[in-house]
């Protein structure tokens, strides 16, 4: 198991559980690693967190999700941009950043846990969502795999600070601070076929009218 | 080298370079993928392309960039998560994005090369801002590496529809649609210790009145 202790920026490491739990429950998507055949592959799917561990779904004939569901060591990457540290130097420039890494086995969920997971998947992506949808049907439940991982063996790395330019550079006369980055959800979009008449539901207006 | 054509969903695969360009152009930071003691590791990086090579940059004392400056196989994996397909059904709700990945070795950048490509980096995290800081010292420049991939292997996977409901969904009262998702620039905010009467420059007022 590759080690979860920062070897340097040693400042930047967090060991509080919440903050990883903040970052998770934000992040709309994972960069999942794997060793195939010797080679990395990197995977980016939506991911959900349920308590101590993090789900992943897929198709059931999906290539990397059978590959992980036998139980192959897997890294699972979450990053959030949160800011550009504009610094006077080209050098100390930078970004703000949380950035945590899981490592572990994912398991396959199978029974009922599936249905739970998902609803638990459905409401990450779109909050209150999971009320306004119809049931899975046994056809659709079928055909989706869902993969389990457990919060054992992490790491968590947050820049949340400010340019750090040598006194040459701070007495000049030059510009810093940072540039705040957040996700902004516009105007939702009607589908091509969408009935007349048809509300938007509460889950998708809070969605736009939320802090992003 | 694993590959990089599709199994599955191969209606999403795009093969124009000028779309893999203009993701690579786009994003803030890539994922990059290595094998580590047999185990899969993934690390985010700020990353630039330059013609037909993508270029990460990090200390000369990161571990991973060591690791990664001898030529093991790499996966450099960029995604761009561009909206919410809100469906009918919880089974086909999904994201539109854009997602690529690039197999390959990197190789170190040596002598002249390196302050070249660390204009491009600048220039790529705040476009125009490498006119306005001074060139980089010696001692800056001994403390960087800089390592180039070619861009040769790649997949591009592109999910730009609707929802696809089944019919009979499609027929009830249901709402569906897409909400856009996009980066969003914030108002600057000054270092602490900001001289007074520094300026914001003009590459730092570009990005917030940008289209992000």
């Amino acid at each position: 198991m590759p080690r979860t202790r920062l070897s340097r920026l040693r400042e930047y490491q967090v060991e509080e559980r919440a903050s990883l739990d903040a970052l998770l429950d934000q992040a709309r998507i994972a960069h999942i690693g794997l060793v195939s055949d010797g080679h990395p592959v990197v995977i980016p799917t939506a991911v959900a967190r349920d308590g101590d561990a993090l789900l992943v779904h897929g198709s059931t004939g999906s290539r990397w999700m059978r590959l992980v569901a036998t139980g192959v060591p897997a890294c699972v990457e979450v990053t959030s941009v949160d800011g550009i540290i504009v610094a006077r130097s080209a050098f100390e420039s930078s970004f703000r950043y949380r950035s945590a890494v899981l490592f572990g086995r994912f398991e396959r969920l199978q029974g009922e846990r599936v249905a739970g997971a998902l609803d638990v998947l459905v409401d990450k992506l779109i909050p209150g969502r999971r009320g306004e949808v119809r049931a899975s049907t046994r056809a659709e439940l079928n055909k989706t795999m869902v993969l389990s991982m457990p919060i054992a063996t992490w790491s968590l790395k947050v820049s949340d600070g400010w340019p750090e330019d040598d006194p040459d550079d701070v007495a000049g006369p030059s510009w810093a601070g940072v540039v705040p980055l957040a996700e902004h959800a516009g105007t939702p979009v009607p589908a091509p076929d969408l009935a007349a008449g048809a509300l938007l539901p509460r889950s998708v207006l809070s969605l736009t009218e939320g802090p992003g």
